[in-house]
């Protein structure tokens, strides 16, 4: 007899099966116990009698069992059969209560008791279709870049220098000497353009920001690209929207049971979506929608990001919003300026359901402009002279950006804070479990 | 105009087309140049007069270009196409020579230098084929796995407490709190066996193993797996092996050109791959191979495993031995002991070409069990608690394993050192670039 999976048992109609899970619920009905076994596959209904239930008197939910039985075609059960005349083995008793249930519509504990106990609060169907979705993601990312020619890479998470501003990063004793973990592949993309001129890695990165907020963790997973042989920062955004529905594509496929649990509303990505540039987006915000904090400041902030995607969504239909142009100042040394006006560069970010989502653009791509970019910050040249080595031996017009998986799981399913879209936050104030 | 790729010349013959890439190599003959471009899809035969090199005077190799040209037959060229009446447009040029040649048949500069320069050389045909494979290792392994139900996995780099002895660990300033980089996911790739049954990972894991040998790194990728509702741990070596021929099968379709380049043997998975217990392969060593310091000791030795592989070699005619039953003395408190014989596990190592490539098994899945095993080797259970929460609440018979990526690359090219193996190796001496 070959094991059975829940999701499965209509193949094996009149046979004999047996099926290998945990005890979601028991429902007792008068003289029937309905027990609902979870699989890897889903949820499968067995049908006992008082007698069949022995061998769980005393045990709790979570229970792991085999279940024996014969498949019955039953239009109330799940996927319309469940199992008859069963014989129950504990492979694994559960003698204490959980923390809290994880077989109700959805977990109620508060966050915090939620999370002290995610290694079992991950098991509630909901929790586990939020993490099913971010694997889908994860796939989807992958095999559309594939498709189109990138690369996998793995690059060093132990950095001897800060990638950026050298704010924010965590240091680490490596061998008696100051290390760091790295707070993205910037630098190891760009490089690896130099080999492989497409490349992505999916990885995490590590942000030492002291605070707490609903969409920021302290350690996350990055989904990076960077191309070579571009025009400017549109050539990024058109591979960007590409490969948002190619993602979305195998969602919508692969994850119909996911969504369907969730109830979430997949976007979807427009034939062109919509871009605004960053001085006539804070006008724009300034004229039409009143506000009063825009003009003159280098970034916007949340409020101006949501009347933004508001708009979007009004004038195109479009839960995206492209802002491009972002102020030079507010951007890494390594960006590439706008021509035409070398006070903007030409990054966007891509605003999702008026949040930002991803960051993105052109890099600089020649070894003087590198120099004098460095130069102009004031930086020390030392700690970026193998990455400055990169652009002195021939490197291509070349871009990227850089979805943040968590964010992206958050704003997809529209959760309100994002450690509910990963499986164990870091953040300020949590390092376990 | 559309860019054609120095693979797909052949599909545009007599037509105009531009190619965009680096200058691999000039090769003067009489008053005519080959001009070779490198591409991300391989190398292309560019047919210059001097004229046509002008604007190239005084530029180094790597200096990138656009080339404009008639596409001609040429048997003598790679794939049998080459450029005519070309024009040369230079997009980044390169002034100064490179720190040592890339377009040899192989990079000769010392291990040193080109580790130091590393962001040039890997852009070698050679060492650029390297990097693919291990991109297509990565890829072999999770298409096999989500082909049998397995989930992707992120678990957190940044963990409370150290996963096993405390030992080796690199430790991080976590807001003021010690925290330590994960050794591997181990405990969390147990936890989400209670969430999904099946999972893997693939991602950074850290050893603060102060010794430089040519088999280690202090940062890595592993491949990590890792499932519910085994026998024993007979049921993960039989996954292992399906999942080697699944990743070996893929590099034998996807990567022919790399194989061909590298001069890589693809090793051949025999129908049953042999194994044999750890007590009676210390016998062995002993009565047939004459080793005297093998009885007695906890572990085999990197010569005895030498030897095992050449048996199994002979014997079998496989390039892969599993070592089965290691003495629990040497394996984590949570491995599951062998019941009839308890000093022994049900672990195993897999031994590829004489080398240890994969260490697995089955784990303990019974919290009393887990309470006991810790408390017998003398830890505190306080940094084991959400970890054992998982237990507490009922777990399936499971077992797993970890794959080293660059070890696996180095044996399957039979690399003299795991350094060449990664793109920017983290050892003891070396933490840049």
């Amino acid at each position: 007899m070959e094991r059975a999976l829940a999701v499965d048992l209509g193949s094996h109609k009149g046979e004999r099966v047996y099926l290998q899970g945990w005890v979601h619920t028991i429902r007792k009905l008068g003289e029937v116990n309905f027990l609902i076994v979870r699989d890897r596959s889903g949820l499968a209904q067995v049908v006992m009698s008082s007698a069949d239930m022995k061998p769980l008197a005393g045990l709790q939910s979570e229970t792991v069992v085999r279940v024996e039985g014969e498949v019955v075609a039953a239009p109330s059960a799940p996927r319309g059969y469940e199992l008859h005349n069963n014989t129950v083995t504990v492979i694994s008793p559960v003698t204490e209560p959980l923390p809290f249930p994880i077989n109700k519509k959805e977990i109620t504990a508060n966050q915090s008791v939620f999370l002290d106990h995610a290694v079992i609060g991950l098991r509630g169907p909901r929790e586990r279709a939020v993490l099913n979705l971010s694997a889908g993601i994860m796939r989807g990312f992958r095999e559309t870049l594939n498709q189109r020619g990138f690369t996998e890479i793995q690059t060093p998470k132990i950095v001897a220098a800060a990638t950026e501003s050298g704010a924010n990063v965590f240091a680490i004793d490596y061998f008696g000497q100051t290390a760091y973990l790295a707070q993205s592949p910037q630098f190891y993309k760009q490089i690896m353009v130099g080999v492989f001129e497409r490349v992505y890695e999916v990885g995490p990165v590590f942000r030492a920001e002291p605070h707490e907020t609903i969409r920021h963790l302290n350690e996350y997973v990055s989904l990076d690209v960077e191309f070579g042989f571009i025009d400017d920062h549109f050539t990024v955004m058109a591979l960007l929207t590409d490969l948002l529905r190619g993602i979305l594509a195998h969602l919508a496929v692969a994850h119909v049971d996911d969504i369907k649990l969730l109830g979430a509303r997949l976007p979807v990505v427009t034939d062109n979506v919509p871009h605004i540039h960053f001085h006539d987006a804070q006008q724009m915000l300034t004229d039409r929608f009143g506000v009063t904090d825009a003009i003159g400041e280098p970034d916007l902030s949340p409020q101006h990001e949501r009347l933004l995607g508001q708009w979007a969504q009004n004038q195109f239909g479009s839960d995206y919003l492209f802002v491009t142009g972002y102020p030079m100042i507010k951007r890494p040394f390594y960006t590439h300026p706008d021509r035409a006006r070398p006070e903007y560069s030409n990054s966007f970010d891509l605003l999702f359901r008026g949040t930002e989502l991803v960051t993105g653009g052109q890099r600089l791509h020649l070894y003087p402009d590198y120099v004098a970019a460095a130069q102009a910050r004031g930086y020390d040249l030392k700690p970026f002279e193998t990455y400055f080595e990169t652009f002195k031996y021939g490197m291509p017009p070349h871009g990227g950006f850089a979805i943040g998986l968590e964010r992206f799981v958050m704003q997809l399913l529209e959760l309100d804070n994002v450690r509910m879209a990963t499986m164990f936050p870091r953040t300020l104030n949590r390092l376990t479990p």
